[in-house]
């Protein structure tokens, strides 16, 4: 078993009290942080039996935490500009992932990890397409990565027809999907069953993947909600209500209720959220970019509802990098509940604690503390651009979410395996995956020519 | 004579048919684009006849012109945190900028210069603070930054007294320097006389810093206008009118007249700006993390008002990053202008033809024209993070806008030299400026503490 002993210049643990550690160590052993150490514990510590880490100009943070992505989208990037939600979906999303094939998911699936690793995420939350979802899995299987994940399921289309499944047929394959991956890859991978949203899904479909969560201790019930007014008129129409008081209506809001965006929640809806225990997965750059709105979370805070962030798929943002969601999340609440709504530390808390207490797995993930998995980031922030260092829990939140980026991502750790260091992804063979890339895109725009 | 001849994978011209050129060449000669071959064009040149710049990776882009820093706020980067912008003003940045010395203000202004080149800044306008501006062109000169700048004139501060002078010792100081530096550093640095904001001036400064561009060809009048509520209650207190409305109140509103911020511009006062030519200089994160609002951007451009961007001081941002104001600025339009609003191309225009426009230099820089300074960039857009590459404006601008940072930024040319390329400063020693930065920021925070 390798014993790793990582001393950075300072330990942001991101616990309750929002220590910083600095001159300790952290102890990794078997994946699993076995000791986070002070500068005095360290003293009685023989580094012989440690593979020591010295990273003395580099601080330790937790990994991040984005809980809604689509990784099958990853390819589509630059591809659907411009447009609002319901034609986006329409008239690009749907039809391209549609014309996905196992090697376009794959190379998708690796492209977006790689891109999610070097931008210091190391859970996501993703959801999948209708097919070929075995090769999303093999990908994240391979990256190291943290994740929950599941196909997309559709039993209505009106939309687009070919992405529709039976009712029976998306369950059952949700069903056998979550039988072979739940708890799979060391526990690494679970799985959140998926149905789209409102709009795609029967009533049936809606209620029989819920029921799903109660047979796999752990598994979610991840979709989208209440993002775009031309959605909440359709889900008006349908339900006769809105997209919360629909899924408290079904008997499906619960706690494993993980409902991505939430921007335009009325107040009995964010009083059921609150009872209920559901998650919100906010996204704040996609939100912007599809004209959709924005979500009202510091509401949703005071209430007590846990929110978490993601940077949904790469056409509608159009990076995965989880320092542009913190600094927007910051940023765009300001001139609403003013320039002290949204503090750094409160986002840098979203995109730690606060994803990993969207998951569940808050006990798991999320800090640098003993006990938990060893999920955890180094990085550079005393770049030239970066403000002054003082070692205080706010002043380095302001760094990383008000002037950070990838480019202060030293490492990168999951489960006590580096996946990426000094710029270096240790799990992706990066040009192969980047050359996949272009072919499997260029396979993917003569298919849907062709169609 | 250096004779250059740049061969990009494409040239994104970013003239008024935002013509791509691929297999084009870029010839600079004596500082000046004398040509912009076409791939025919080019068959016929001897390349004997030039330093051959090949880099068919890259993509040639005009450089990005931001009109409104402050340099000398640089070294505060991170120490004003989550407040409005009067307590920021006061408690803050007045302090902070009163206790510069020669050396801080040197050294704030080289740390920001690197920034700012990095990111692929060429052309910059600046306001000082009220004392050792000679430091800041100091610095601006050795960059090889195009610039336009001034020091801050402050007749009136009841916030903080020790920043104001007399009328008369601004208003005279402010000439020496533009007799002193218009036209400077082989006209790279021109004069932009800068009244800090109507609350912190008397009309008889107002007037007569305005006067002086008429004696002057080619000096800008440089302030802040309509940023904040509390700001407009005190100017109405004291004027009877908005912002706008008082400087055409005093006659000096017209095509020199750059007024950062404007946020809260009512309808009458967009029509003076139309109408008087006067220009917007727009600074979307400043403007979210001080709360201040959003200015309602496509309505100034569809009424004709030229539009710029600018990332105002590090202390407000906390970048100096033109990528982030960019993806900003297209994006923070959006829930209320709807998703086609602030297209990418859009965007990339105000951050080089508008800013350009906005500085009354439209004829020399902004676009990839024979006859326009060479102020250009070299990016690299094929990252695994940026969409894959279609080679149409629309794409390209989509891919520096949504996609793009820092990292893609691979040279830098003002004037025919190269400030930066393959991630090297060429005009800064940039380890001593980090270590200046340092230093100097440690003594400027002794002398508040101990006044």
């Amino acid at each position: 078993m390798t014993r790793t002993l990582i001393l950075p210049r300072a330990i942001m643990a991101m616990d309750a009290r929002s220590a910083v550690l600095t001159g300790g160590g952290i102890a990794v052993e078997g994946g699993v942080i076995s000791r986070v150490y002070t500068a005095e514990d360290l003293r009685t510590v023989r580094r012989d039996d440690w593979q020591v880490v010295d990273v003395p100009d580099l601080i330790a943070v937790p990994g991040f935490v984005q809980t809604h992505v689509h990784l099958c989208q990853t390819l589509f990037r630059g591809h659907a500009e411009d447009v609002e939600l319901l034609d986006w979906l329409q008239g690009r999303i749907f039809p391209f992932e549609a014309a996905h094939s196992p090697s376009s998911m794959y190379a998708s699936a690796r492209i977006g990890l790689a891109e999610l690793i070097r931008s210091g995420t190391t859970t996501i939350m993703d959801m999948g397409s209708v097919h070929h979802e075995e090769d999303v899995v093999r990908a994240v299987t391979e990256s190291g990565i943290r994740a929950f994940l599941g196909k997309a399921l559709m039993d209505v289309n009106e939309m687009y027809p070919p992405l529709r499944e039976s009712t029976d047929a998306a369950i059952t394959s949700a069903q056998r999907q979550a039988e072979q991956w739940h708890g799979s890859a060391n526990g690494r991978i679970r799985y959140a069953v998926a149905p789209r949203f409102i709009l795609s899904c029967t009533d049936p479909l809606l209620t029989e993947a819920h029921a799903m969560t109660r047979a796999f201790p752990g598994m979610l019930f991840h979709t989208h909600a209440s993002e775009n007014r031309h959605e909440l008129d359709a889900v008006r129409k349908r339900c006769g209500m809105e997209n919360v008081e629909y899924f408290d209506a079904l008997g499906i809001l619960n706690h494993v209720t993980c409902l991505a965006h939430c921007i335009w929640l009325n107040d009995h809806e964010v009083d059921l959220m609150a009872g209920a225990q559901a998650k919100v997965l906010h996204c704040p750059s996609s939100n912007l970019k599809l004209g959709s709105g924005i979500a009202a979370i510091p509401r949703y805070m005071q209430r007590g509802i846990t929110v978490s962030l993601g940077a949904d798929g790469a056409p509608c943002n159009n990076t995965l990098d989880m320092f542009q969601e913190m600094r927007l999340a910051a940023l765009i609440q300001k001139p609403v509940h003013g320039p002290t709504a949204m503090r750094a530390l409160d986002v840098l808390r979203l995109a730690t604690m606060g994803g990993a207490a969207a998951l569940g797995i808050a006990h798991e993930v999320g800090s640098i503390e003993a006990g938990k998995k060893a999920d955890l980031l180094l990085l550079d922030l005393a770049r030239y651009w970066n403000a002054p260092q003082t070692l205080e829990a706010d002043a380095i939140a302001g760094n990383i979410v008000h002037t950070g980026s990838p480019e202060n991502v030293a490492a990168v750790m999951v489960d006590g395996a580096w996946l990426y260091r000094d710029g270096m992804h240790r799990t992706l063979d990066l040009p192969r995956a980047v050359e996949a890339a272009r072919t499997e895109l260029a396979s993917l725009l003569t298919r849907i020519r062709t169609t």
